[in-house]
């Protein structure tokens, strides 16, 4: 008999139909002699509207008082399937973040789990009751309600599974499982049976948005397994996450990612001189904007050309700055382009492979496809090209790279 | 500078445009020095739209989850009225009950308050914070959400006034304060300036909605001042209930109410002998009906009739009850009457005035008012008539106890 946590999401839990639904799969496990802790998302779109509802008021909500408001999303699901659950015969149990002692540091709207107190958790098991924790929610040291950003319920249930040391960690979704790429736009897209934590790290973190990166990096710290599943389709068998050396399929690339949120920006015949560049991205730091890839190109003559990303909602804000900078230190010209995309090929099969770049750059080249900036990792290569080539990028690396086992 | 607790009800938060009614209300008091603990209830028809949900699952909704449920709805208004005043420049902090430290016993739907620990709420007063509490709710020794039953909100109000040692508790309603009777059915009812703990509890106990009985008994008990004001028109000065010593109104009769959610039971020649009376009424108490009047006639022959009232809603289930009774007993009939109303005339004045209760009969008897039934105490009377002459007989004991001033 194990101990399973579960964690359904917003469309899961959307309607009482729905959560009938969840109750019956709960009950059908529990009564199969498992322990049972489920963490349940708000019901789809209730976030958005209470986030709306705050921001009639003010265009800056106060954030304690924001994650007061958006706390009651989860609330409403547990108490729901508790009721649910009990009006079935099955001993059920919902606790807050604050009651299953789920305790974070106080960056509200984005805090971080520091610790969980298991004991009363244990005590509702050993009674054998099925228990329902709100996700996304927690407390401060000082009692506040704090929550964990979106998709915040992932790392609930992962950080639950890691402290009750419990032996899996399903994540019911709407998709049944994590894909070779995104179905939509690649027909020859396939699910995968078994990925590793650092392959779906890079997954989360490039736009596949099945998990959310901080519970991938939780389940990898604390070793946690992942069972990426179908809300609506209990006979698929979905996706594992898991360490690498258990009988992963012997993929070179898993996966082809895109993300079009990226903005570029550039500017040239910067004095090639130390310090230069630091200041460069330091005044975008101080900004708080997050630069995600950078490349120097050496001209003649002591000048060099920089160009970096930042998100594309950030872009003019950057410009704004960089031009201040580049009067500054002598520098030509600024410019910038926001019709860029972002594609990216992951697999853990690349650090034992040679050629692999080779053959992805050659695929894009074969399209007449234009790579402007490049940047590689031990387990992916990220090309940025022009955002209008995006789904044939990634149906080209997805072709030439993925469908093929070593 | 005065500590001022404030209690604003369902359509007093109704919308957004009404919070920030609310806020401004509440920033004015604090802004010019006063301490200000803000009591609300969720807004209007919320609570009653989770019941309604929690309801489609099942009949019968597990209690503790229900509490968990309809904890939301004052959640989301004290995280609303925060961000507003917040918004303001107002330094605001909502609590939950259980972050209040509402300690209550653990009769989910319908709590009692045990105790309240203010250290917490003391110190947010000390740095000059307004503290928005979420009424109706508190939890229990062990950590659970409790809920204290319908119109909750106004006895957390009270009870935070006796704790927090409060110079006021501000009841914020959709009235302007409390009447001699019902204005929609009497067009010379009047606004108190002032009304006894003792009547405002009758009053409130025999259909006059405006308070909670509960929060009246708390505020007897401890002596809160309380105040019952318009949330829509703070020119009216409203009504103060207070301890009668002060510089009452000299009426005999401060108000008239009435109810039509009774209905009578009559059993006929039943044998007049001891424990005939508890045999008759002990049924009824052992299925939780709770009996109103009782009175009884003595006939000839050892025999007597027993009639009593019982909530309409209970009234088939009374009556069953009662027609296996009087086989036992060998009584002759049951039969009963649902076209009820009790009318009531309330005033601590009756107590040193005699000829009341003869002014009172007289009055619908001019009327051609039948009165079925009488009970009296100190400072009330009350009589059981056909529910076709409620309107009447309202209007008819208003015009004329209450108008007369001593």
């Amino acid at each position: 008999m194990a101990l399973i946590v579960q964690k359904y999401g917003g469309t899961s839990v959307g309607d009482l139909k729905r959560i009938g639904k969840v109750a019956k799969n709960v009950a059908k496990i529990h009564s199969a002699g498992n322990d049972v802790v489920v963490v349940l998302s708000a019901m789809a779109g209730v976030t958005d509207q209470l986030v709306r509802l705050a921001s009639q008021i003010t265009d800056n909500p106060h954030r304690r008082e924001l994650d007061v408001l958006l706390a009651t999303g989860e609330q409403t699901t547990v108490a729901l399937l508790c009721i649910t659950l009990e009006s079935m015969g099955y001993p059920a149990r919902s606790l807050l973040g604050y009651q299953a002692e789920i305790l974070t540091d106080r960056a509200f709207g984005q805090a971080r789990i520091v610790q969980i107190n298991v004991n009363r958790l244990k005590t509702l098991l050993s009674e054998r009751k099925i228990i329902a924790v709100a996700g996304f929610q927690g407390r401060d040291r000082k009692g506040n309600i704090t929550t964990l950003g979106r998709g915040g319920s992932d790392t609930s249930a992962v950080a639950l599974a890691a402290a009750l040391n419990a032996d899996v960690c399903e994540i019911y979704t709407d998709v049944d499982g994590v894909y070779t790429t995104d179905p939509n736009i690649c027909s020859t897209a396939r699910k995968l049976h078994e990925i590793s934590y650092d392959e779906m790290l890079e997954m989360a973190g490039l736009g596949a948005k099945v998990l959310q990166v901080r519970a991938v990096e939780f389940a990898k710290k604390f070793n946690v397994v992942l069972h990426v599943r179908s809300a609506f389709n209990e006979e698929e068998e979905g996706t594992m996450v898991v360490e690498e050396n258990t009988n992963m399929e012997q993929l070179v690339v898993s996966g082809v990612t895109y993300t079009k949120d990226q903005a570029r920006i550039t500017m040239t015949k910067v004095p090639d001189k130390p310090g230069v560049a630091s200041k460069i991205l330091t005044a975008i730091a101080d900004a708080n904007i997050v630069v995600d890839m950078i490349i120097q190109n050496t001209r003649k003559g002591g000048l060099t050309d920089i160009t970096f990303t930042v998100p594309k909602t950030a872009y003019k804000q950057a410009m704004a700055i960089e031009q201040e900078i580049a009067q500054q230190i002598g520098a030509e010209n600024v410019f910038g382009d926001e019709n860029i995309a972002k594609v990216s090929i992951i697999g853990v099969g690349m650090q034992s492979h040679s050629g692999v770049a080779a053959k992805a750059f050659t695929a894009l080249a074969n399209e007449n496809i234009n790579i402007i900036m490049i940047s590689t990792s031990e387990i992916k290569i990220s090309c940025v090209i022009e955002e209008k080539y995006t789904e044939l990028a990634v149906r080209t690396l997805h072709n030439a790279m993925v469908l093929e086992e070593t």
